[in-house]
Formats: structure tokens, sequence, C-alpha cells
């Protein structure tokens, strides 16, 4: 997909949400059990309940991996499900990759050739040789990271530099050359939205994928107030607070009310802030 | 495999020599592809033809998954047979993984439970909650990248501090204190051996893991000189120089004499450095 469908889906469904689709096997529905796949049954319930509501999917690679080749094929199944059934979406392979340039060159053919995926998530630590195979394909995205929302960010994301920058601001400094803002966008966490100004001043146009709202803390509204730009430039995540939000028989009904309660929020936010004018 | 076995195992063979399973099926001899599992028979052929010269493998898990559930496949039967056959193998995941915690917990279970490898490589740059999950399994490693062997650790590994440290001794320093020296290794590129002496002011006793030698360029005799200590703390990967020596017939053959080869060099590094004594 490329930036300009990504905006018009945004201003068609008047939407940034992304879904994380964490689907924890043992955190899934007691009655899902029984089905034969009960990852992907889950999915589909939950794609089928909040699709209208959301512009991307985010599969979290490890969530899938840790099942084994079942959970291999779950992944597989919900790519396919997603290609033909919802084909304006936007696909993230939340796998944070990153490797020398031969093997960062099989990672992108995993999500981009093997699986239909947008995006994928990369690391930035290995530089640019870990990060430029991602860049070689159409239409494809890398979405690296900068600024993470967890607790562990401030070991080295803070690191300040002999140029007084925090290493995060190092990263988008020297990565933002590597691509443009239509391969490239970037993970700043939701829990340090008021980083969003600054970040800003780096990346004024690459879209950020925002996870850390809800479960994790982060804000929605200062999200916005901080991150947004006139295309909105903004993928905001839930995961558990969307796919569990409810583990009973009406999981995906409440999946629904969950997203479309974050999707007028963001049509509201969209608003206030003239995106699209 | 607890570090006492490792250090055992070393010095029964005379080795600290790691196998890179690096098994790109479009590399792979033309008469295997007619097997029912052209990456698996590789594997077991190297294998068998370089156990006695090895102490370590390390499937790089990227050239699996990008064969999809069939890579996965074979990447479970490789360590099954390796698990089997060898018991006295260490065994390296090398993933390149590190998200939020309950991510990073998935990945742990993926890698030590789903499989059972002794010890995973993992990216520092989301901080200790994305390598504790790592941590908790007893005679379990977590391998972290510490100087990685490409061009591209030029790119942020390098830059320094207002404390005047290069970003991967502030990975050293920091990360070394979230566990010990009997459940971390670092990566450490051999094409930067001659940054081995200050390392291991800061890490005496881990052991490092070595990327870099031969088709990288790194020197093996450097990397010992700098890097070796009296219980060996190296393990130094070969992965191409090895088992894509040769494409014919004979490539197990080969890949053995190579392995050989530097079974012998290391031999005479042990005993040229003192080793166990």
């Amino acid at each position: 997909m490329n930036k300009q469908e990504l905006i018009e889906n945004i201003q068609k469904k008047q939407s940034f949400l992304c879904v994380g689709l964490d689907s924890e096997r043992s955190k899934l529905p007691q009655h899902l059990l029984n089905e034969a796949d009960p990852v992907f049954a889950f999915n589909k319930a939950i794609i089928d309940a909040t699709a209208q509501y959301t512009v991307a999917y985010k599969p979290n690679i490890a969530f899938y991996e840790s099942n084994g080749i079942a959970g291999w094929q779950s992944l597989e199944k919900t790519v396919s499900y997603l290609r033909s059934e919802y084909p304006d979406i936007f696909l993230i392979a939340d796998a944070k990759r990153g490797d020398i340039g031969n093997t960062s060159k099989m990672y992108a053919q995993t999500f981009f050739e093997q699986m239909n995926f947008d995006s994928v998530t990369v690391a930035p630590y290995m530089g640019y040789d870990s990060v430029q195979p991602f860049l070689t394909y159409i239409n494809k995205w890398v979405i690296l990271l900068a600024l993470t929302s967890n607790q562990g960010a401030f070991d080295f994301q803070f690191i300040t530099s002999q140029d007084g920058k925090p290493l995060y601001q190092e990263v988008l400094e020297t990565s933002s050359k590597w691509g443009n803002n239509s391969n490239m966008m970037y993970v700043v966490g939701a829990t340090k939205a008021e980083m969003l100004h600054s970040i800003r001043t780096i990346i004024p146009e690459h879209f950020l994928l925002v996870p850390g709202v809800g479960s994790q803390g982060g804000s929605l509204q200062d999200v916005a107030q901080y991150g947004m730009t006139k295309d909105c430039g903004l993928l905001v995540n839930s995961s558990r607070g969307i796919i569990f939000a409810d583990s009973e028989a009406t999981f995906a009904e409440t999946a629904g009310i969950k997203a479309q309660e974050l999707q007028k929020e963001m049509a509201e936010l969209l608003q206030k802030y003239n995106c699209f004018l």
C-alpha cells in the first residue's frame, strides 16, 4: 500500500486505528478452544467485528511463533483472510527484526513475499545495512523503532550523545536519510507523547506507529496534540484493550464496541486538528 | 547447558567453533533438491560432518522463516536431530529478537520451550524489560548484541555519550548488571577484534559469540589475542565459509575439512594462551 492510499483510507474511515493481534493462545475465550485453529477463529471474529473502524492490523509475530508450526499457520491464514476480505487494510508484521544485510534480506522475503504484509517493524541497532533490504520493495514499509513505550526505553534510547542529542533522535536523524516518508515510519510510544513535539521537528511528515494507548497508559489526546500532521501521520495501536476486553462469547462484539469508541475519538481529533483540509 | 558444561566441551574438543546454519534454500547443492526436506537433509549432512570439530551450532532463523511453514519444520527437525544425536552441543537461535516484556516472554517460550535451544540472540535497543524474560530460565542464555560485525555497526554503536563512552560500551556496562556470566553472552564481531581489549575490561569473564571470521573478513588470531579468557570465553562462528565451501556432492566432506582446519587453529590458540591451566 502506498502513502496516498493509506491517507485516503484514514480519511474515508475517519480512523487511524491499528488493532494489534497479540492473540495469545492462553488468553482466548474458552469456547474457541474446540475450533480446529482457535487463534485464527479468534482473529477472524475480531477482524470482522472491528474492520469498519480500523485502517491497520498488526499481528505480533511472537504470539504466533510461540505456537510453533501451528502458530505460523494461524498467522498465514489471518493474513490471507485480511487480504481477501479487507483489501484496504494496511498490514503490519510486528516482528522487530534486523540483522546483517544477507539476513535482513531473508526477513524481508518472509514478510513481503512469503506473506503479503505491507510493513515490518525493525530494530535500528545494527544500522543501515540491516534496514536497507526492506527498503528495496515498492509500496512496502519499514517501521523503525525510535522511542518505545516500555520502561526499558530509558536504558539506552535516552543516552545523550556528545552532540547533546538522545539516542532516539540520532536514530531518527540518521535513518530518515535511508528512505523517505513513503517507505519509512517510526515507532514512538504513546507513553512518551510529550516527546512528539521535538520528534516532529526532525521528521515532520513521516507516519508514526504509536503503541501504548490503553493497557500501557498512553493518552490518545496527547498523541494527537503533539504528533498529528495535516495528513494525520499517525497509526495508533491498541491490542489488549480491544481484543481481550471481554473473554466471554461476546468477545468480538465487545471488541467492535471498543474499536468504535476509539474510532469516534479519532474522528473528533481529525476534525479538531484540521486534517485533510 | 550451563557454563561449566560448555567449558568442558571446549576443552574436550579443543574447539570453540560455532557452525552457523544459514541454510539458504537457493544455495543448497542441486542434488539435495529432490529430498523431501532439502534444508534438513543439508543440515543433517553438515552436522554429521562437522560435529566432532564443533561445540555449537547456530541456525539463523531468517533462513528458515523465509521458507514459511516448511522452513519452520526444517528448523524443528534440525534442533531435534542435534538434541538426540549430539547432546553435548550448545544450540544458539540466531533470531535477534527483543520486544516489550509480555512479547519477549513469548519469544523466550518459542526458543526455550517450543524448541529446546540453549540460547537466543537479542537486540538491546528496548532495554531491560525486553531482555529479562529470557533470563528467567535455568541454564538458558541471552546473547545480547553489543558490537556487530557489519558496516552498519558504525551508524549507532559508536555514538559517543556525554560520559565519553561509545554506545556499545554503555550497552555492555548496563546490561551486564541484568544477569551474570552464566546466563549472558555478547555478540562482538570479529571485524572489530581490536575493540576486544577494552571490552574485556568491562566484561572480563563473559563468553562472546564472535561472528565475522571468514566471509566477513575477521581474523581468528586477533580475536583470540584480544578476547580469550582463561576459560576460552569465546564461541567463534563460521557460516558460509564452512557450509557453502563446496556446492557439489562433496559439500559435507568439504565442510568437515573446513571445520577441522578451524578446530586445529583453535586448539593451537587454546594452548598458546594457556587456557584451562
